[in-house]
This record gives structure tokens, C-alpha cells and sequence, in this order.
């Protein structure tokens, strides 16, 4: 029997932790501080906790509640019920798509750890759309790669649209964050990864002619500019998914960031 | 010299075209009911002007109006200016990614006309999500997909999103809408293209053992629930990208549809 407790003020500092979701400012500095981050629907909230995370608390409409029975009962965690024009003064959207749990973050272990027993790994720099870091995990964990690191910059993983986009793919896939932009590449050559700059540049390596034995990392950069001039430079190898002749009189010279790590992950794993 | 017409009143009639661009529903059915769409920053509208599409006025900040100088002097259409301030009340968002301009849409011809010389072609079931149009657009510009023919119901390609995420590719891959979701697929059988249904099933011929001699027409379902039962009947061959053996105990059983797009598109242009 699950006990749900009622709430219909949407300043109850009880439900601190899921004010204004779509403020992205706000949350940022909100989940930094408080080391918490969110997840929305059955299925991502099953694997949350799956993984380890620990619930601080549940908000949803009453509704939601029961095919979350199990879990809700078994985590301890407290439950707040409110009906549907509450939850939207408190998220500050139309919460539509099922319950919402706050969870604790877990410390990250260091990158060597996280990258020890694996053959291929994704790096990426300053990613900024929080859905593009959770499309590239959902492409690593569908496609097989086995870790994924992060540069100091790189977008959250676990912001909660990063969680949606990856379908919880981010609690799976392990991964890492680079305390050092400038030297953090080199750790991983130290490693013995080959360093792969994905690029759209016309003078790299065509994907489908890599030589992919050995440990390999996939560098990606940030969207628009892509790869910073010093990651370009440390890396062992451009590459370049090939475009066909008639992209450029098509004006498009590039695939977007999910799209090129969707192929680049694909050609790596093969 | 580019004659401003300069604005300050947002309920001015003359601005009609621009009115609350982030509201979906209403956009819908003002641009269909006035057969126009909008393109937003000098590259994408470059792209639309060169692609034919009369410019039906500008309305932009004054800043912007010299990078765009030879075609705001070119097209003859009113170019309206206005501050930051009467945009966003205009538009309903902070406009600092340039110049917006309304153009007039253009008569799409018939699905038959537009794959008549192609031999790898995109066919787009019901996709919902505008940006998941445009990035499907720009990965056919950008790996050699000779067309794509949409589902009546598919989301538009020239709604704002779709335009801005293809980077303009929507102006450069030819394209076409099916009148009959029932019998669509019947038509382009009979143009000798094999109908390759995309789906994460198991039972599917894994994309690197695809035959890929002959016209192939590569179809891509609805985000979530995939292709419709109907055209997974009625195509030759179900294909899926061989996903990791480790995918499904890391709780992924699929890409998103575009990871899974570009990843088809690839493999069908090699």
C-alpha cells in the first residue's frame, strides 16, 4: 500500500526540489548545489533506481501512482500527490507524461576507472544541448560502446532532458568527467586509445577506411563549431563520415552532432 | 540601399505572417490557410530565395539588414525593422539568431515526378516532431538520398523547426506528399522501388546484409511506436540496425529516429 501524501501549495518547500523544470538557469545551479537531478516517466524512473540512484522524493497526479506501486513502496522515499494544475505551477509545464522523482547524484569515479577495460569510447567536448547528450548515449549504449567521457564543459548528462532523450541509457552507459580540457586527451592516449577527431573536414580520413584495431576513442565537439583547435591537434587521426558529391551544391556540408555520432558509433562498432 | 519600413506597433496588420511563431497549433493552420512559411538567419534564407520561394516581406532588427543587403534590394519585398522589444512581442521569442522572412510556399509536385529519377529514396510515415523532419532532410543533402516522400499526415518540412534544424536541406532534397497513406506505398512498388521498412524487430535482415542493387525506398515510422502495421505489411523486407548484443541489459532496444535515420542512410548510400 502506497502512501501518498497531498499537496496543493506550489510554494510547499517540500517540493523545493521540482520548482520551475524548464527554467534550464535555474535548475542548473539548483540540482549543482543540492546534488540532485530529476527523472520523468515509469520507464526512466525504474531504471534510475535500477542503477543505484536514491530517490529523495516522487510528485505526481494521483493516477500515476499505481503502476509505480512497487517501486514507491519499496524505495521509502516520500510521495507527493497533486492534481494536474498544481503539478503545472510547480514544474512550470503540463506534466503529461507521468510521475517525477528527485534523486540523489552518485559521485562520478575518476576517467582512468571508467575507461579501463574498454576498446571504444566516445569523448565530447562542449556539447550544449542537453537532448544531443542524451541522444549520444542512447547511440552508445544501443550501438556498444563501452564508456563515455566528458570534457569539463560538455552539457549534463543527467538534466532531465538529457535523462528523456537517452531513455535512461545514461544510467548504463558508464562514464566520466575530465577535470582537464587542455591535458585530458593525453591521459587517454597514455591509456593506449587511438584519438579519432570526428570532423567534417574534407582532407580526413573517410570512416569507412579507418583501421579500427586496437582502443579507440571518438572525439565529437560542440555543435556548430565542432572540435576545438587543441583537441584537433592532439588527436591521432581526423576522420570524416563521407558526404556525397552532390552535398555541397545541396548546401550542406555536415551532418548534424547526433547524426554524426549515430554513423561515426555505428562504423566503430562493427 | 535597402529601404526599412520601420514598425513599432505588434498588433500592426502588416506583421500578420510573424505572429507567434512558437505557437504550433496556431502556425499550422495560419500558414496553411495562407500557404506561407518562415525562414529564420541569412543562410536559410539565402537557401529559400535561391530555391525559388518568393519572399512575401522581411521583418527583421536593423542590425541585420546589411549582411542581407543585395537580397533584401533584390527580392523588391517590404522589409519591415523593429527593436528587440516589439519582436519578441511579435514573434513570442527572444529573436537573436537574425532576419526572419515569410515566404510564399510553392505547388509540391506529384510523389511520381519527384522519385522518377531516384534510386535511394526516404519515405516518412507519420514522423510528429518538426526538428526530426529537418534532420532527416539534412542527412539525405548531405549523404546522397535522391528524395523523400512524406505520409499525408508526416509533420511539415517547412514549418520554422523543420527549416532551421535541416540548415535549409528541406530547399535542396526534392520532396513530395502522398494523398493515400492506404495505397502510397502500392505506387511506388510499382515504380520498381523495394520498400525497406526500418524496425528495432529481431527477425529483421540486419543493415550491413542488405541487397542494395536496384531502387530502394527506405521507410521510417512514427517516433516511439515505428511504422503503422499496414506498411510493415506491405513492404519487401524489414531491415534494423544490429544493435549491440550488450544494448538490451542496458535497458535500449532502439535509436531515436534520427541516429536510426542517418545510420540508413548511410549504409543505403555506401
Amino acid at each position: 500500500m502506497v502512501h501518498l501524501v497531498p499537496v496543493d501549495d506550489p510554494a510547499d518547500p517540500r517540493l523545493a526540489d521540482f520548482v520551475r523544470l524548464r527554467d534550464v538557469q535555474l535548475r542548473k545551479s539548483l540540482e549543482a548545489e543540492h546534488g540532485l537531478f530529476i527523472a520523468e516517466g515509469e520507464k526512466v524512473i525504474r531504471r534510475a533506481v535500477g542503477a543505484g540512484y536514491p530517490v529523495r522524493s516522487f510528485l505526481m497526479a494521483r493516477r500515476w501512482a499505481e503502476p509505480l506501486a512497487d517501486l514507491l513502496a519499496g524505495t521509502g522515499a516520500p510521495v507527493y500527490a497533486a492534481d494536474d494544475a498544481v503539478l503545472e505551477k510547480i514544474t512550470g509545464f503540463n506534466v503529461h507524461r507521468g510521475a517525477l522523482a528527485a534523486l540523489d547524484r552518485l559521485p562520478l569515479p575518476p576517467v582512468a576507472e571508467v575507461v579501463a577495460g574498454a576498446r571504444r569510447i566516445v569523448v565530447c567536448e562542449d556539447l550544449v544541448d542537453h537532448g544531443n547528450v542524451g541522444a549520444v548515449f542512447r547511440c552508445a549504449a544501443a550501438l556498444g560502446v563501452d564508456a563515455v567521457v566528458l570534457a569539463p564543459r560538455c552539457a549534463d548528462p543527467l538534466y532531465r532532458r538529457a535523462v528523456k532523450v537517452s531513455m535512461g541509457a545514461v544510467f548504463a552507459v558508464p562514464y566520466a568527467r575530465m577535470t582537464d580540457w587542455y591535458g585530458g586527451l593525453g591521459t587517454l592516449r597514455e591509456q593506449g586509445f587511438r584519438l579519432l577527431a570526428l570532423t567534417p573536414a574534407a582532407d580526413a580520413v573517410p570512416l569507412d577506411e579507418l583501421d579500427l584495431t586496437g582502443r579507440c576513442a571518438l572525439l565529437l565537439g560542440t555543435e556548430g563549431d565542432g572540435l576545438s583547435d587543441r583537441w584537433q591537434k592532439e588527436a591521432d587521426q581526423a576522420v570524416r563520415i563521407p558526404m556525397d558529391a552532390t552535398a555541397l551544391d545541396r548546401g550542406v556540408d555536415s551532418l548534424n552532432v547526433v547524426a554524426a555520432a549515430a554513423i561515426a558509433c555505428y562504423a566503430l562498432t562493427r
